[in-house]
């Protein structure tokens, strides 16, 4: 059958606004705080689910979940110079308590590296404490001045996991960095969003940091999203707060550091990337509802009460069985406006009742991903429901990964990099590695850089830019 | 034996500080920010512990977890006057976006009341949409200019659990705040709080309330603590919106709503309520550690090894069934300071494990709340520590109503009430059921009227101010 994805694919804005609002997950441009949304029910348990993932990977490699207050004062804000550069122009400000002038203004915090690292000095002078991983899920605050997108580009961030780890030397914190990494990816991977993982370049690393690397992936309109970063810290902040430890050979130092987050980008993705004229296809280990159950009624009433009746055995045998189901009763609307809502939430299955399967003992299952229906006897429709999770699973990230596969390219001159960005994706150009060169990769293509691959492949190229020979490659894009 | 808890019920104000900060359950007072703290690692799970038990609670009476915006703009918080003069001192203000002065003044949610009404208005259009309940969890915001307390009177609340439901009529709504007071009763009952639920008086209510119902408890000093509020709103807020649903009869008019709230005073009490002089008694419900493994060295090497081998094992058994236990290997450390360490945790039970226990197949396990010991066969241990996690916990919360139920008193003239005030707790006086006489009663005791039981008894008793006859009791306090 042939998917409907004109809307999705040519008029992804649009599309996504509509998605993000009618499938009641995010009310957004509503609440009169510009760039300030609402997570509603439906939307919040997709949230939960994909947060429960990060939470049980993080804790299964010695992260403790702690929570710091909410207000950072502008003093602490700026122990690190660097870092308040980075955000001050993008810091809310609270200046008063009641009637009161505050002495100290109070930042709402945009990210939390001062405040961890005032109590880290505190809670930790010796190498034997260490290493220490903390995370935090919470809200951060910039006051964006570039337009606003719900959950892509807002002024509250309002799921942000931002980890923040301490070591001894530099190497344990690079490890770390590669801890952070390979969690990602398993992070990503579940959740069946591909990506392609660069080390920023200079001019765009987080501020305070040694080394920033990023995931990114690309949107349905083939522009990039940055979803995830980890971020080398070195002795930055430490250096800053001239915070020593005790180190294993008796000696003061600083220590070193690392932080990583995600954010609110992940259920933008989620919803994304998946998707055709009809809504989102949500993955199956997100899903607030796995199987929704649409019991359509027959002609006379008797006949419509043995469906009902036979729409609440089968609902009854799913849930005993661990999926998450939901049977729609509702009376007041038809089976067409059911499958229309139910697909517009990104329902994985559906499965349909009328006469026929009552009599039969039977269900008609729709895939959401591919709309493909079966019929199958009720004895096997446990096991056939299982199965067609699993396949949607897999199949809605293999779709996923051959659309990201078929919007990287390589280009070796301006001109087709430049037709390359114009059609969307990633565009991978030969660098000799200097600055100069990359920032005047920008300007000839007009494209962001991105950075390049952690692992440097040895490529026969010449730089786009300066033509001596290249030593890696450079992704460019058009971002978000 | 007998249970050393001088300290903790002579000076508790001193023994609360030092266990919230040693116990490594809540950094206050170093956080460069008055009135606001750290939850670290340990007493994040602790609050994650009792999170859950209340999502789960809620969740299971159709009430639907949400995420708004932690800002409220300045002329939406205004839209209900009582509401904004019973916060308008205590709110902390944005009024800066980077280097911009903002148009309008942005609060730090003080509670949500006019943020949850102003969304529920474009969400809710009918009758057929209702009830709605609504909750989240989130930190709150009050610039208190009392003295601040570590988890019981800060400036950000950062545990606030806040309910919002909205109904057809008065009655339904009634019916939601007998509902919210019976999850209350629940949650406090299996987390072993006491508590007492009283009507407050008219000058005591919630801002934009027609009924505040409130929980107190009574802290080991005596003071008496507020843990959860449940209010009826009627339709203050929905008539200060001009938000009207349509009716089951057609007609246009006002929905009426309730709100309910929890916040880290839980956690204070849990911490709090059951203790001695070694520091807290955690009930198993809430303890992160259910049981921590303690192996005695022996003199030579050899034993040590087959001791810390038997440690592994016993361990190994524990966790496999599901308790939550954790093995103290730590060189650095005499078993002495061992015990001291966990005992300050709070940690339900430890099992001691020396060449005796090794030889012999047996463990030594010994209770945090009465520290008696027992030693049982390894075969017999899972039993026993199972049993015993249940008879702490029943004994805790036992413990905790008896300590209770002593310190809440009856006079029924203004000298026995003052001396009772004195001693602590709550007393109860006969009342006319008079606002005037209400308030003289503060002046004439030097307590604070909690309000009065919400299923009024009948008493052959005078009016402790008028003489006339009472209609209900006023129970009285020293408040926190």
């Amino acid at each position: 059958m042939q998917i409907p994805r004109e809307k999705w694919s040519h008029n992804f804005g649009e599309w996504f606004d509509k998605v993000i609002f009618e499938a009641e997950i995010y009310d957004y441009g509503r609440y009169p705080v510009k760039g300030m949304g609402v997570w509603m029910p439906y939307g919040f348990k997709i949230r939960e689910k994909a947060l429960s993932l990060i939470r049980n990977l993080l804790n299964g490699t010695g992260h403790e979940e702690v929570l710091f207050p909410m207000l950072i004062p502008e003093d602490l804000l700026q122990k690190e110079t660097e870092h308040i550069e980075g955000f001050e122009n993008e810091v809310f400000w609270v200046t008063k308590g009641g009637l009161q002038q505050l002495d100290v203004k109070l930042a709402l915090r945009p990210t939390s590296e001062v405040a961890i690292t005032y109590m880290e000095s505190l809670w930790i002078k010796s190498y034997r404490q260490l290493p220490k991983k903390y995370y935090q899920i919470v809200s951060i605050f910039r006051y964006e001045t570039k337009s606003t997108r719900p959950l892509i580009r807002v002024r509250e961030v309002s799921t942000f996991k931002e980890a923040h780890t301490i070591h001894e030397t530099y190497e344990d914190a690079d490890n770390q960095v590669k801890e952070a990494i390979s969690i990602y990816k398993k992070f990503f991977d579940e959740l069946g969003i591909p990506y392609i993982i660069s080390e920023r370049p200079s001019w765009d690393r987080f501020a305070g940091a040694l080394h920033t690397y990023a995931f990114d992936t690309i949107m349905p309109d083939g522009r990039v999203l940055q979803i995830g970063t980890v971020h080398h810290l070195g002795q930055h902040f430490t250096k800053a707060f001239d915070y020593k430890i005790q180190k294993a050979d008796g000696n003061l130092d600083y220590p070193h550091q690392t932080s990583y987050g995600i954010s609110d980008r992940v259920i933008a993705v989620l919803v994304s990337i998946n998707g055709d004229d009809h809504g989102p296809i949500l993955t199956p280990l997100v899903a607030p509802i796995q199987v929704v159950v649409i019991p359509i009624p027959a002609k006379n009433e008797n006949d419509t009460t043995k469906i009902m009746s036979y729409a609440k055995e089968i609902t009854q045998i799913l849930n005993e069985n661990n999926i998450s189901v939901y049977l729609d009763e509702e009376k007041d609307k038809t089976p067409g406006e059911k499958f229309y809502y139910w697909e517009l939430k990104g329902v994985p299955l559906r499965i349909e009742l009328g006469m026929r399967e009552t009599n039969g003992g039977s269900v008609t299952i729709k895939r959401r991903d591919d709309l493909t229906s079966k019929v199958v006897i009720k004895e096997k429709m446990v096991d056939e429901v299982k199965g067609l999770l699993n396949e949607v699973r897999r199949s809605v990230r293999d779709r996923a990964w051959i659309f990201f596969n078929q919007k990287v390219k390589f280009s070796t001159d301006p001109d087709s990099a430049k037709k390359s960005l114009e059609e969307g994706g990633i565009v991978e150009v030969p660098w000799c590695g200097e600055d100069s060169c990359g920032l005047k990769v920008e300007e000839i293509t007009g494209g962001k850089v991105l950075g390049y691959p952690i692992e440097s492949k040895e490529i026969n190229e010449s730089c786009i830019v300066c033509k001596k020979p290249a030593k890696t490659t450079l992704r460019i894009a058009k971002t978000y």
